[in-house]
């Protein structure tokens, strides 16, 4: 596929939804270019949120980043992250009892709700008062003694499992990759032998959740949407699966040499390719 | 878990979505006590609809066996099929080329749009042309000759591929199965290497047009809505991640010897089960 | 990798293993050179075997390409077939009853013991009488009917079931490719939830088999085998895995242009490659 | 299936091969019974094997759990762990470089090989040095670091990786489990996606290892073993592919109560079931 300009494809739209880490930031911060970016969005009328998997930070603290970098347009109404979905469940599904999870209690903002107390697993003394078991954040625990304990838990009581990031890694360096709770999860869930609920990117509810809690003006279509991301499985395949426009840029996850070669591959296929979203 | 009567627990709902194969029909046609049933929803002022994973008919076609039986209730409008969100993603992502299907005539009638030509498996001869292909049914076609051909397009050409109906068997006789469209598109997926986009429950895209397309009283929220169905890793699995109150029945694919086992096994948890929507 | 010329390759072993299929012969017959190779391996006292993941014919017919070809040095003591090793599980695991099968009347060949009745899926009447059931090849059956009743007989009856070859595709024209019986085999076992039993590279069994039953001097050790073969995930990986040197070719399934990638994508590393056989 | 009384069976053979954990042993130590037991095989003129997917514990140590029982008979020679099969594939296929492994010093054993340096992951610091690396056992590194570590290794340095014990879990107690290197494993395969080379039984060179090294008397066919184990997807599949007889014990993973069920649901059939090896 050829390559874009990315103002000349925004500009074609009423709402962008970004991914954020290899579109807007990377390891190391915000990219360059970012802040003129956003603000050619305002004076172009073109509304923008921001869709991260992303389960160990508050809104609160996923903004900061933004802010300290002057961009202050990017505020906590701006971003969709997966812990908002998971803490959408257990608004409707978990009434009372005790959740446990697996991060940091950073991550455990998103499972606070009245009558409802949390645990990290490491602190589960009484099985049976377990209602649901939550993998937020891939920090926080021990991975000998607390993921032995979750899979012991999952054997002996039967109760929702939800995973919160369907991440297998995340960048840590420029060259170097971490194990993402996704990847563990997925090892839990084959030991256990039990199905978990997942959130995030390229499951669709996070963009049905952008559409409907979000996006207040209601002559916005699908038409009038693109989706801008860095992974091709999770970013484009969740976007085209919802049913909006795509655009791959190539700051992150898939690299200017190999993107024709990963689409055509996995035959997952973005409606723009650019550079990235300031060229 | 404890049995509850289906009454009894549906009158504690504004809205209730049913599963239609082994809840409100079988392979023997609509169930005994379906008819006093939706009457009794109808006097309790309860709406509903049918969430179904079928793309093999219209909806036209869909009703017809409820009208036979005396059931005028059960209209197009209240006859949600996976079918109808694959003509979403059509309307949204395929505007030109041909779509190439496999499946009865019948069930292309979901893939119609202006300016898009639509050729079955057998009839493509110019693979270039072809702008996505779609996995509709699993009848209709030559399993040797049109799933090879499958194969070699989609080893050739890179598009977006289209699963209509993610089950992997369906029931044909009291006591055979068939192998369904799903447990085909899988082998093609593994053999082609590619990943393609699934409509149909447990995805929660097919509850999401339900709630937002259908349901007109803007008051109603998750919290009043009941999903119905016999088949734990679709609509109960889909139904809790979607974030709604979900009750399995015991008149299909879950057994009233077997169903707490399954329950435990899987990890899927519903929150009533009922013998039949009609005890 | 580097290429390496195969002769001064081959010159450091004293038994060769040979894969069919992309290294000996391709869809239009036996590649040119072969004769002269097989001479050169005898001039230089050394021995082979063609190891070929093939239940879809006798050794009579298997011989029948090379003799056509002129090379009666590949006789049917030189050929270990997927189908030799489901003729020794029959002899010792199969005592009585019925063997039902899938593939040609020609596959059925292997499956022949006494006191054992054979019979196509398709004649199959009373299910009670199977005492194994055996995926021997893709053509010779109907896959409507035949896989439906195949479905049917294994949710109905427990037994072991064999899978003669776990290819999922195999090449029939310079571009393109069929569904292989390895591919049928794991949808049915997915759907029908068992466990099969697989023969055929890259399990070891059929490097065992040639080591223990074709190779009559004791003093050959592994390190005296070389196994040769057109697919890393089969032939390298299974050579690898017995614990013999292994030679990726390049004429059948691996290209030249993508043999770097493939090897580091996929991590399975071979000892040497070569342009071919006859380079 | 009926359940036998395992001396009767025992008598129709000349070589048992037993698994070790569920069979002859459990989380106590020795079963009670298993010295008489021995004591019969010998009176009988049965000779016998222990295969056992281990390679946290040399050979020395693993027979050291039999003596303090005082059961004598069950010596070095007759033991056959995954831990050898390891050693025979660093004898034939690794001859220069580092070994990086993931286990225990103990386990380190079988890694053992002149002009070969071995090292702990975490010790690992030119990755270029490594020629092989080996899942060994569970124990004896950190989770969190060393297995992110793994895995920027092998996305940098295309290398074999062996699996030396494909267990998923293993019993710690009456009722926990803890995950075993099998499951570490397959995550990290899958977040490199890679191919890993797997020793132990289900995979049949194991039982080949047993039979050709092992068994000096040349007249004992197939036909005159018996494969007794706990597991069905392990002990017993593996038996039966080999071409062994099988006998399902119930003192490990598989229990009187659902036996029956397992072996209907996996489709993994034994020759014969018995309580115990003591019964």
């Amino acid at each position: 596929m050829e390559l874009s300009e990315f103002k000349k494809i925004a500009i074609q739209y009423k709402v962008i939804f970004f991914d954020a880490f290899g579109v807007l930031k990377n390891s190391k911060g915000v990219l360059p270019g970012i802040k003129d970016m956003i603000s050619f969005l305002k004076e172009s009328d073109i509304d923008f949120f921001v869709l991260t998997n992303d389960a160990s930070r508050s809104p609160q603290k996923l903004v900061k980043s933004y802010h300290d970098a002057g961009i202050t347009e990017i505020t906590e109404e701006k971003i969709i992250s997966s812990g908002m979905l998971v803490r959408e469940y257990i608004h409707y599904k978990v009434h009372e009892g005790t959740i446990a999870y697996l991060g940091t209690e950073d991550s455990a903002y998103y499972l606070q709700k009245k009558n409802v107390k949390l645990l990290p697993v490491r602190d589960v003394a009484d099985y049976d008062s377990i209602s649901a078991l939550v993998f937020l954040d891939e920090e926080g625990f021990s991975w000998e003694l607390d993921l032995n304990k979750t899979l012991n838990i999952l054997r002996k009581k039967t109760m929702p499992v939800i995973l919160a990031n369907t991440d297998k890694t995340y960048p840590v360096a420029k060259n170097d990759v971490s194990l993402a709770i996704g990847s563990i999860a997925n090892m839990i869930e084959r030991a256990a032998r039990k199905k978990f609920i997942r959130f995030g990117k390229p499951d669709t509810q996070i963009f049905n959740y952008a559409f409907n809690y979000k996006i207040s003006d209601a002559s916005i279509t699908k038409n009038d949407i693109l989706m801008v991301g860095d992974s091709l499985a999770t970013d484009i395949l969740g976007g085209n699966h919802f049913g909006v426009d795509t655009c791959l840029v190539l700051t992150g996850n898939t690299s200017p040499e190999t993107y024709n070669l990963m689409i055509s591959s996995l035959g997952i296929v973005p409606d723009y390719v650019c550079n990235s979203v300031v060229e």
